[in-house]
């Protein structure tokens, strides 16, 4: 048998489905995962589908001491007709392995691990709910499990993909979202890991967050960590606005996402002539804009919301309101035409879906 | 039974213990680790020894993908007279409630957790090993187990403390190292995670200490993530420069760990009269003092070498030979003066120590 066929042991017993689209997210995992190993002198190998199970590992393991570790977070849809489709998931297991280079972690052959996912999701296809406005997220990661305390990158990784039925983001449709300017935290800064997908990203985001729920706003509007001046992302989002007709976005400075869904929506925007630019973009510039009524919209977007309006940015006390609190005509023209591609009733032109 | 009560359950399988001093940083661990767990209703609960034993936990838990953990590392050493000391131990589990803090993980009672590492160490304390310059590395650590994507705080966590005997630092006694000045990566940066012990920082160095060991040289100098040129730390260690007489070292500016044999050697120079400031240090000016003929030590400090003399910076291109590439009078003795208070051969005149 050749390290890279796939084996797949099967769970006898089957946990009972979602049976309304009132999901919590990341909660509920399906019968099957996937796992692989890598240790240096074999590479990757021993890929498996196996029972979703605990993970046993020495306290020494290297994920719980210097979080080696990458993720990736993708979705599977269901379409009217039923079948499943998985949008741009090629872009995901190559960030993936870009994330992998920042942290020291392996590379792995993308178009096997793509295989492995297809083969995981037929299995569970079963768990893919059909409600409004839901879908299978899928994580994958990979964790350093050497168990030793030297500072220094792990010999034995583990790549596992987990999947989670989801409900749908907005309860009740899309909803413009209330968002503070963070000046005291920094996410990231050029030479850093803001542009990987990994742990210690998100975790240092948890104080930031917490303040601004505690002042009753959704999310983080982070800025550059060296001047605090140069807008960066939302949340574990990427952001964009529109001002005077034309769409802007931060350009990848280094210590941004890449996101698979900013990417396509820049595509997008190129094929309906709408002008969209990835520039340096400053907190006082859209200041500016806002006052002197030139700002017209503003949205996050990321896999899990596809495009979250902003409805109020609060900047130091300044509340910059955004199309009085309302979607915009092109976030709710981009969502529609986003999540229509993904559950197959808008067509694919661009190839982005791939069918399981 | 109070849920502070801490519960032993012995090994029954005892591990042979290391026969020579030539034993391998943080690869070999005693037979007992301590565990307590946290959820939200009951707090910190349930402390216990117990055999040291892989962990469950399920795939989704929170440390895999989101990174909330923090740790710490300190020492446990034996005295000539076959004492068991310990350095300082309550600046360690003060610092680890800091990082803590900074990472939204729940505050630990630091009394308790001081008598429930005592009562570990007191358990394992044929382990402390007796040849020259090794001793018992303790590793106390802390992760989120909730098993949830979603990115908030955990609701749950576990406190685990680990020992591990190590061998001396530097084999034939302390020797000067070469470093490499980064300027293409950054360790951290204001309003970010630098001052936590948090895993995500340590991962995040592997691509600038794989550069630095191509070129031959040991370590890492990191510069600050604005400007790339007020000194930070080296490695994982705290830095200091003796300068025509005058020992300085980079102010805690949120992005530097507050080091305890940092904190020491402050307080050690203070009751010696010899000069030292805390201040931005910039690599200009420390190359200004290196040409001036007027650069006379540098040396790392931390747990795991005490004092690191270097030999050599080197800063992009530039190579600044330091005291010849020889330990420097001030750095052999801080050196001796701290390992002698940790092994009980010089009067702990400070009330450092802690005997086990």
């Amino acid at each position: 048998m050749s390290s890279s066929t796939i084996t797949i042991v099967k769970n006898a017993n089957k946990k009972p489905k979602p049976q309304s689209k009132e999901i919590a997210f990341g909660r509920t995992f399906t019968d099957h995962m996937f796992v692989m190993d890598y240790e240096a002198d074999k590479g990757w190998h021993e890929p498996r589908i196996v029972p979703y199970e605990p993970l046993t590992l020495d306290p020494a393991a290297m994920i719980f001491h210097y979080g080696q570790t990458v993720f990736e977070g993708m979705k599977a849809y269901r379409t009217e007709d039923d079948r499943i489709l998985l949008f741009r998931p090629d872009q995901n297991i190559k960030r993936l392995n870009k994330s992998s280079e920042r942290l020291s972690i392996p590379q792995v052959d993308e178009e096997r691990v793509m295989e492995y996912l297809i083969e995981l999701i037929r299995l569970e296809q079963d768990w893919v709910p059909d409600f409004e406005g839901t879908s299978l997220y899928i994580r994958p990661f990979i964790i350093g499990t050497e168990p030793s305390l030297a500072v220094a990158p792990s010999k034995t990784y583990k790549l596992m993909v987990i999947l989670s039925p989801v409900g749908p983001y907005f309860k009740g449709g899309l909803k413009p979202v209330q968002i503070n300017v963070e000046k005291q935290f920094t996410r990231a800064v050029k030479g850093g890991t803001g542009m990987a997908k990994t742990a210690g990203n998100y975790s240092s985001a948890y104080q930031a967050q917490a303040k601004a729920y505690e002042e009753g706003l959704a999310d983080v509007l982070w800025l550059d960590g060296i001047e605090k001046r140069y807008i960066e992302e939302v949340g574990s989002m990427n952001i964009f606005f529109k001002i005077d007709g034309e769409v802007v976005t931060p350009a990848l400075s280094g210590s941004i996402l890449k996101g698979i869904t900013r990417m396509s929506i820049i595509e997008l925007l190129h094929k309906w002539d709408i002008p969209v630019t990835e520039r340096k973009v400053s907190i006082d510039e859209i200041y500016q804009a806002y006052q002197d009524g030139k700002l017209e919209e503003v949205f996050g977007t990321g896999t899990a919301a596809v495009i979250s309006p902003v409805g109020q940015l609060n900047w130091s006390g300044e509340k910059m309101d955004i199309n009085n609190g309302e979607i915009g005509e092109l976030s709710q023209k981009l969502y529609d035409t986003i999540t229509g591609i993904q559950r197959g009733s808008v067509e694919d032109t661009e190839n982005w879906t791939i069918e399981v």
